[in-house]
């Protein structure tokens, strides 16, 4: 199989970071580039960049990308706004295939000199033949071959070097750091993450192109703010939805935010219904957070496609469980009472119906035994009319009982499911508000990620994923024989 | 001024606790009730209750409550259901004022026992003119006379023994708990809090007219799922109304959650229409959730009326600050350009537009000194066309730049806005998904809730909540002169 056009971008053989002061007592957003990607284990060589020369972690500083002995595949610009053009020329000449450019002080700026500078790049760009990323980015993630722009502090996790099936595609940096972090928290690992910004020059375009060509993606998703072909980008889209699933956070959907867009990346973000329809017309799966995207990509990347809506929802708490009824149902999934021979064999388990209900949602007793909550989601799952069971454990509900006494045996009895349920189950972990029980449901959470099972915050972001997730499969006909 | 009429309830002198085994080796509710309030420091006396007998806690087990010397006012039962008939009986002897069914097993359960159950407690209780609170709840929590019903364990902090302006009054026990839990990590406290279950007797009529009277409650919430008697509560809601904000989330809103209501508190829910229309014709503030709430509880007890809806939000991060404008436009608020006179001001606070935006949001540079956000903040506050200031902090945002750096001036920054900003100013903490910056986001929330000031975990979150703040006082025309 060819490789992706775009290939090369995401494997560099060697990279130079423009901007790398060696003076340790001015840290600076190039050197943090530098460090992070000799922590992740990039596996080219690397090559600080910087006018004044001098050495740092025991590297040769280059005055000038020219300066650098062999080929420079990729470079990042770290350095202020006015001197990218000359480094862009001083790359053509080296022959360079991309700088990305982290720089900002562009069209985002109100001032006119931004756009001045935005056209300069872009025609010196053209000329040399450089791919430009950005500017005003974070640039790439890439963990198979080792590219990345994450810090490695003590306080904030570096992102995996553990790959996944998750194309990202984010005009916003920030949104996808988080998306990044929110995603490998919950067990959704990456082919490739881009942050591409202004997109002067590559834009969501070659991205989407790129993403849709790539075996190693297998979900795509993306948050953009404006495209700058409308009709290329429905082309690209079409072709993406016919051969992956889809996610788009499309931002800017009112006045206000499509003015921010236009200050952020100087994106023009385009009527809201109109771009709603258009996406929905394609078959596209859309969402109103990068926390939403995340959540749809778990379901994706994590549960078997469920036959049908009719979920099941077990857990204790009787308030909880009315909430749950009533946001299950508002997500458009169904809740069915139970039938009477399940309800039977729960009465049966359970010995007794005081402290407990059986109609659906399920609330069980939070201090009966591990033995009897088992047997009672095997009953459940059993059912012909149950299509998807959600487990939830609310942490900041207890006021009588120890709650790590009562957190172990649920993680047990999930753990022990796991293996044996062959319906979809998704697990939710919630009414988390003190540090103790955020701690302690951190845990859980890594412990059930890591049973490959999809984990969810609240019951009202299970069931709007789930849905989606489920009109997507009706959609594309993957039940169908 | 008279105490209102239940005010006995609150400030029981004596009380028992019924189902007590001196049995150390099986634990129970009922042991932990006990201690409980042996911990919380409940200031009157308590004595255990069990047909065994025997010693716990240093204290002599009473086989009946009439074997108990001296007067008891309130009696909380932990026994099964089919005993309760006759403690009731004996609390009717003994002269006890109310008692606490936290037992289950009654009208919420389907076998007819169970409503057969509720109907001879009930006719008991009025033979005998004993109160009763449940069956099927937790019961009271009154930090001014050490009610509490919170065990008291290592890993789950008791409710707080500090007092404050919120009556709880819910049909949920455990979203009670949770209600109390998580107003008072972000500081608002309560007068009472009450889990009054399947209101055999008393019910939310009751309460309501309670903390309407109660000088000690300012803000009245409640959770409810039915009402024993539609135009009573109407009356009673009029009236809390003209006196106090009333916050109300009415559960079983889907034909499945009304459902629900019935198999958890046997309450017949009614049709959503009705309730939201009756709710605001009333002009109760109306909410979906217990988070949500919380949500505008701390809105009401943390923050200045706002003299208007026109926002300005001041963070760091692009993406962020595009997803807000569209979140805070849709949630009802306004986002107005900053004037030009302040934008300036800006410009030369910082020195660059490089890095930052300063139309509204304002996306400050995140490793810009803290003097400069501060000033920044400032003239913000000091234009006449913004009426709230949202400040937010996202703290999985970040890859390039150290968290805890970045963090620690933004909590100073606030800390001393806290004392020169004279507008209403909202903290928004967010963006929170891995553990360390979960642990991180809880400490910089508990300094920034000790300055006073309002902290939510979202835009979405703050925005309606800031919004409905807004409609209650624009209804109730707190602003006119």
């Amino acid at each position: 199989m060819p490789k992706p056009a775009l290939d090369y971008l995401f494997n560099p053989g060697s990279m130079a970071i423009a901007g790398v002061s060696a003076d340790m007592a001015r840290p600076s957003p190039a050197q943090w580039f530098l460090k992070s990607l000799i922590n992740f284990g990039f596996k080219g060589r690397v090559y600080p960049l910087h006018p004044a020369g001098g050495e740092i972690y025991g590297m040769k500083v280059y005055k000038n990308v020219q300066d650098i002995p062999g080929e420079v595949d990729y470079v990042v610009s770290a350095i202020p706004a006015r001197f990218t053009p000359q480094l862009i020329e001083d790359c053509g000449t080296k022959g360079v295939k991309a700088v990305h450019l982290f720089t900002s002080g562009y069209g985002e700026i109100e001032a006119e000199i931004g756009k001045q500078l935005e056209v300069e790049v872009l025609r010196i760009a053209r000329r040399t033949g450089v791919r430009l990323i950005g500017p005003n980015c974070m640039g790439l993630y890439c963990p198979a071959s080792g590219l990345t722009f994450a810090g490695d502090y003590p306080d904030q996790h570096g992102f995996p070097v553990r790959p996944g099936p998750l194309g990202l595609i984010s005009q916003s940096g920030g949104n996808c750091i988080f998306c990044i972090r929110e995603a490998t928290v919950r067990g959704v690992f990456f082919s490739k993450a881009i942050s591409y910004g202004n997109a002067v020059d590559l834009n969501e375009c070659d991205l989407l192109e790129y993403m849709t060509d790539d075996p190693d993606t297998k979900l795509i998703a993306m948050y953009i703010e404006g495209v700058k072909d409308g009709r290329r980008f429905m082309r690209a889209l079409k072709r993406a939805v016919s051969l992956k699933p889809v996610i788009i956070n499309k931002a800017g959907n009112t006045e206000t935010g499509a003015r921010t867009c236009s200050s952020h990346t100087g994106a023009i973000a385009g009527s809201a219904g109109t771009w709603q329809g258009l996406l929905r017309q394609v078959g596209v799966t859309q969402v109103g957070s990068m926390s939403e995207l995340v959540d749809i990509s778990v379901a994706f990347a994590r549960m078997p496609v469920p036959a049908g809506r009719n979920v099941a929802v077990v857990g204790s708490g009787g308030g909880v469980g009315v909430q749950a009824a009533d946001e299950i149902t508002q997500a458009g999934l169904h809740l069915p009472v139970l039938p009477s021979d399940i309800r039977e064999k729960l009465h049966n388990i359970y010995g007794t119906e005081a402290g407990a209900i059986f109609r659906n949602p399920v609330d069980v007793p939070p201090l009966a035994s591990k033995e009897m909550y088992i047997k009672a989601v095997q009953a459940i799952a059993d059912s012909d009319q149950i299509d998807v069971i959600i487990m939830h454990f609310p942490f900041d509900l207890w006021a009588l009982a120890h709650r790590t006494i009562l957190v172990a045996p649920f993680t047990e009895v999930v753990s022990e499911l796991s293996q044996t349920i062959r319906k979809p189950l998704a697990i939710v972990l919630h009414y988390c508000v003190s540090a103790n029980a955020r701690k302690l449901a951190d845990e859980v959470q890594e412990k059930i990620v890591n049973l490959g099972l999809p984990v969810f915050p609240s019951i009202p972001r299970a069931s709007q994923a789930i849905n989606k997730y489920i009109q997507y499969n009706e959609r594309h006909n993957v039940n169908k024989p």
